[in-house]
C-alpha cells in the first residue's frame, strides 16, 4: 500500500489498484524542486549552441573592463600554486560549463576560471582584478534561474566549489560556521547526524552552495517554518572587491553593535562583494514528519485550509504548497511513470495542496493533524486527502510537488515563462485566471477546459502558498512572439498594481534587472545605486546585472 | 495554592505556607523585564538634577550645528499647524521629560519637542532641519538603556509618539502595518483579538514604541522562539535626513529584488533615518502557555538542562532564561513583598532557569513538559522545580526574573554597571566569575560568600540563556571608582577575546559608542563610516553616538 486510505470516505487513490512495484510516481535521481536543477545538458557536445547572453538581450560589453591576457592568467596561477592543477581553468572544454547556466537560457565567454580554497586567496585575486579592471563573476552550484551566477561576456569566473570546508559547529547553540563552497545538502546530511538540520532546503541541495544560497536568500521549502536567511545566517566573512577581507560579525544570536552589514550581502547576487564563509543558525532536527495531499474544489477552499493548517497545526506547521490542476494534468503527462495522488477517472480537482507537519512527538502530530483533517473533512472543505504512511510514500508526494517545474520545462518545448512573484496570500492567484483570459481574448490561445489547460501549451500555478509566492508558468509547443509582448511588461504590471514582488526568490540576475522598478522605489534603487558603488567602486563584480543600469 | 507542588519530591514552596493572599512576588504595575522600564522619577521636582550627558563624559558639542532660533520654531509650528497644540513643546517643564532617559544617567538640553503625526510632515520637519543644519534626536518610548534617544545637547526631539495609527492587518498572512509610535503593549493587545500576538515582547511593552524596538533592534524574551526583528519585519518606510520619504519594499514574506535596504534601519538607532512605519509577521497566538521555574546545583547543569529542553521540548520551548543565587537574593532583598520561588530556610540553589512553553494544545504540551521533568529530575540535573498552574502563577514566576534589573539597581545605591553581552553559550557565565575574581584580587570587595554576594555589593549574572545573552551587573552601596577602572575595558575585552559581542540587545548609544572596536572590524566600521555618510550627509541624525568617531 503506498497511499493511506483515509476515513472521510475519500479514497481515489485505491490502495488496492496500485500495484506494490508502481510508485506514484518516479523521482528523478535528482529531485526537482521550485526550477531549480541541474543539468547535464551543458556538457553534451550533440546539443544545440544557446546564444550568447549579451547579444539576446542587447547588452554590450562595457569597455571600461579589461580583456584577459597571459600575464592575468600567470599572476593567478601563482596566487592559487598552492592549489591543485585545476584550480586555474582555461581549456575551453573545462570553462564550457561554467559559461552556461542549466537552465539552458544564459551564456557567457569566459576565458578562465577560478578555484581559491581561502578567503585569502580570493582577496588576492580581487585585489589583482580590481587593479587591472578585470570584470568577475562569483559562480556557487550554478542553479539559479536568473542567468545570475554566469558570465555576460569574458567576467573571470570565481567558483566557490572548492572552498567546501566545515569550519565550527556550536553544538549547543546549534550555530554551524561553512565555507561558502559547502553543499547545501552535505550540511544537511552532516548535521543530521549531530540531530540537526539546516534551516533551508531546495531541489538543487545536492548541487547548490551555501555560498550561492545567501548571495542570492534562497527560499525554499522550510521557509515557511525557519523563516528567511536575514533570520537565520549570524555572520559571514566577506571579501570587497579591492580584495578587503571583511568579517562582518561574530557566530552569536545577538549583536547590536552597529549596522547589521552582513543583510547587504544576503541577496545582493555576487554585486558587493565574494561571501567566503556563513555562520548560520541551524534547528534541531524534528523526528515527527507527516505529509498530506488535499483536493480541493477552488481557491478559497485553499484559502480556508490554510487559515486552519495556521490555527490548528500552529507550531507544527512546517509546509504548505499548493498546485492547481493544470499543473498536476502536466505532471500527468510529461513525468515518466507519474501518477497523480487521486484517481483520474473522476473529474480532476481544480487545486490541491501538500501539507507537511514537523515536530518531536509522532503520537502528538498524528492528533493534531487528524483532528485538522476531520474539520476539513466534516466541513466539506476539501474534497479528498492521501497521507503518507511512511518516508517512501513523503517523498513521492514531495516529489509531484517538485516535478511540477520539469513538467512545465517538458511541456514548453517552444518556450516556457517562469514568474516567481510575491504577492498578498489573498490575491495569489488571481494572476493565473487574469493571464489565461487576457491570453484567450488575443486569440493566442484557446482555452480547452476552464482548468488552464490551453491548446499546445499552459498557463498554470503552484507555489509555497503560505509565504504568498507563486509560481506561475506559462508554457507552448509553438511559440509565438505575441505571447511574449502579451505577458511581458503585464505580469509586473499586475503585481506592481498588487503591491506585490517580481522576484520573491529567484532573484534579478540578468533577467530581472531591467525590472526592478516595478517592486522598488527609484528613492531606493538609486540607494542601492550608492551602496554598489561604495563597496565596489569600479564595478567588477557581476557585471551587466542585479540593477538596472549597472 | 499558588505554585503546585511537582511530584519528585521537591516542594520548597510548601503551598500550605503560603496564605492565599500573599502573592510569590509583588508584581510592580509596571513590570521590569530585562532592565527595560519606564519611571517617574524624572518629572519628580524633588529629584536631585542628574549631570549633563556631554559634560560627564567629555563630548563637546559640534560647532556646524545650528543653534535653534525662533523663526526655526516658527517653521516647525507651521509645519504642525495641523496637529494639537501640544505638537511642538518649548516649555522647559514640558521639554524636560524628553530630555532625560529613566535611568537618570543620560540628559540633553534640547528647547523643542516636535510631535508629526505622518511621514510628510516627518519628511518635512528633516528636509528643514537638514537645510538649517540644526541637529536631531528621534525618541520613542524613551526606554533605553544607553542613552540613545535622548540628546546630548541641544538637539531637537522628534518624538513619534502621536504617530500612533494602525494601518492594516493581513489577516489570512498575519502580516501587520502600523505606524512607528504604536505601543507595543497596545499592538500586542489588539492582536490577541484576532488570534494573533507581537512577536517580541518587552518589559516595556507598556510605554516603548514599535519603531524604536525596530531602531534598535530589540531583543526580549520571545526572541528565543520568533527570533530577530530582521526575520520578522517585512517592510519599512522611513524618512532620510534630507526629507526624502522611502518606502523599502512592500508588507510580503518574500522579496528578492535589490539590497534589503530594511536591515540598514533595524539596529540603526536613528542614525540613519526616522522609521515611520512599519509591517511585521505576527505569529498565531499560542492557546497553551506553561512556565517552570528549576533550581539548579551548578551551571554546568543549566547547560544540560538547556540541551534537554531544546531536544525534548523543541517545537514548544518559548523562553529560557537563568539567574544566579545572587540574583535571588537580590530580589529578596529588596523588592517588596518578594519570595524565591523555593525555601530560604534551605542552602539556596546556585541557579535557576525559567522555562516557558507555548504551543496549541494544553494536553500535548502539558505532557511534553512532563516527560521533560521526568528526565531533569530522574537524572539528578535539577535539585527542585515549582510549575505554575494558572495565568496569575505564571506572571509572578516571570516577575521574579523580570525584577532582577530593578534589584539591582536599588542594590547599586552607590553604582550599578550593567552590561548585556552575547558570548557562546557554553562562555556565558565564565566572565562573572572571572570579574569576582579580579575585583576580590584587587581588595575592592570581599566576597561573604562563594555565591556572589560581595560587602556591600553584588556581581551578578542572568539572562536569556537560550540566546548566549548575558546581563551582568556589579552593584555597590558605597561606589569605589577603582571599581569602575578594574571592571572597564576588562569587561569589553574578555568579551572580544571570547569572540562576543559588547551589546547583545541593547545597543551602542552614547554610552558604548566609543567601544564599537571591541566587536566590529575596523574594516567594518569604516563602512559603517560610509554608510552614515551616505544616508545622512550632514550628520545631522542622533549625532554623538553609534559610531564612535561619528
Amino acid at each position: 500500500m503506498l497511499v493511506q486510505k483515509l476515513q472521510y470516505g475519500m479514497s481515489l487513490i485505491k490502495t488496492n489498484s496500485i500495484p506494490n512495484n508502481h510508485l506514484l510516481i518516479q523521482i528523478p535521481t535528482t529531485a526537482f524542486r521550485c526550477g531549480f536543477s541541474t543539468s547535464s545538458a551543458v556538457n553534451n557536445a550533440n546539443v544545440k549552441a544557446i546564444p550568447a547572453t549579451g547579444e539576446r538581450l542587447g547588452i554590450r560589453r562595457n569597455a571600461r573592463f579589461s580583456e584577459l591576457n597571459d600575464a592575468d592568467i600567470d599572476m593567478f596561477r601563482a596566487i592559487l600554486s598552492e592549489n591543485s592543477a585545476t584550480a586555474v581553468l582555461t581549456d575551453a572544454a573545462d570553462v564550457a560549463s561554467f559559461n552556461e547556466d542549466w537552465t539552458r537560457k544564459y551564456r557567457g565567454s569566459s576565458r578562465v576560471v577560478l578555484k581559491p580554497k581561502t578567503a585569502q586567496q580570493v582577496s588576492q585575486i580581487l585585489k589583482y582584478a580590481n587593479s587591472r579592471s578585470l570584470a568577475v563573476t562569483t559562480q556557487g552550484g550554478n542553479t539559479g534561474l536568473v542567468g545570475g551566477s554566469v558570465p555576460v561576456f569574458d567576467e573571470i569566473v570565481l567558483s566557490t566549489s572548492n572552498m567546501n570546508k566545515i569550519l565550527n559547529f556550536d553544538e549547543m547553540a546549534g550555530i554551524l560556521t561553512a565555507q561558502a563552497g559547502c553543499i547545501l545538502e552535505s550540511l544537511d546530511v552532516w548535521l543530521a547526524e549531530k540531530g540537526y538540520i539546516m534551516p533551508l532546503d531546495l531541489g538543487a541541495k545536492g548541487t547548490c552552495q551555501i555560498g550561492g544560497n545567501v548571495a542570492t536568500n534562497a527560499g525554499g521549502l522550510r521557509f515557511l517554518r525557519y523563516g528567511s536567511l536575514h533570520g537565520t545566517v549570524l555572520n559571514l566573512e566577506v571579501v570587497k572587491a579591492d580584495g578587503t577581507i571583511m568579517n562582518l560579525g561574530q557566530p552569536l544570536r545577538k549583536d547590536n553593535t552597529g549596522y547589521d552589514l552582513k543583510h547587504l550581502f544576503i541577496g545582493s547576487e555576487g554585486t558587493l562583494g565574494v561571501i567566503t564563509s556563513i555562520s548560520i543558525l541551524t534547528p534541531r532536527k524534528p523526528t515527527a514528519v507527516n505529509v498530506a495531499v488535499l483536493a480541493l474544489p477552488n481557491f478559497e477552499a485553499v484559502q480556508k485550509t490554510f487559515n486552519l493548517a495556521r490555527k490548528s497545526l500552529t507550531e507544527i506547521l512546517s509546509a504548505f504548497e499548493f498546485w492547481d490542476a493544470a499543473c498536476a494534468k502536466l505532471v500527468h503527462k510529461h513525468i515518466t511513470n507519474s501518477r497523480n495522488p487521486f484517481d483520474s477517472s473522476t473529474t480532476p480537482p481544480p487545486f490541491y495542496v501538500l501539507i507537511e507537519t514537523s515536530g518531536s512527538s509522532v503520537e502528538h502530530d498524528t492528533e493534531k493533524l487528524s483532528a485538522f483533517l476531520d474539520t476539513v473533512f466534516t466541513e466539506s472543505i476539501a474534497i479528498d486527502g492521501v497521507l503518507a504512511e511512511s518516508d517512501t510514500q513523503r517523498s513521492q508526494l514531495w516529489a509531484f510537488r517538485e516535478s511540477i517545474p520539469e513538467a512545465c520545462a517538458k511541456d514548453g518545448k517552444g518556450g516556457n515563462l517562469k514568474y516567481d512573484i510575491s504577492v498578498p496570500v489573498a490575491q495569489m492567484y488571481d494572476v493565473v485566471n487574469v493571464l489565461r483570459d487576457r491570453l484567450a481574448s488575443r486569440g493566442l490561445y484557446d482555452p480547452i477546459d476552464k482548468a488552464g489547460e490551453i491548446r499546445e501549451g499552459s498557463v498554470v500555478g503552484f507555489g509555497h502558498f503560505g509565504d504568498g509566492n507563486l509560481h506561475l508558468n506559462i508554457t507552448g509547443a509553438n511559440w509565438d512572439t505575441a505571447v511574449d509582448q502579451a505577458v511581458e511588461p503585464f505580469v509586473y504590471e499586475w503585481v506592481q498594481k498588487n503591491h506585490g514582488s517580481i522576484s520573491a526568490e529567484h532573484g534579478l540576475g540578468v533577467m530581472k534587472a531591467p525590472y526592478i522598478g516595478y517592486s522598488k522605489s527609484p528613492e531606493a534603487v538609486a540607494t542601492m545605486h550608492s551602496i554598489k558603488a561604495l563597496f565596489d567602486p569600479k564595478g567588477i563584480l557581476n557585471p551587466y546585472k542585479y540593477l538596472s543600469s549597472q
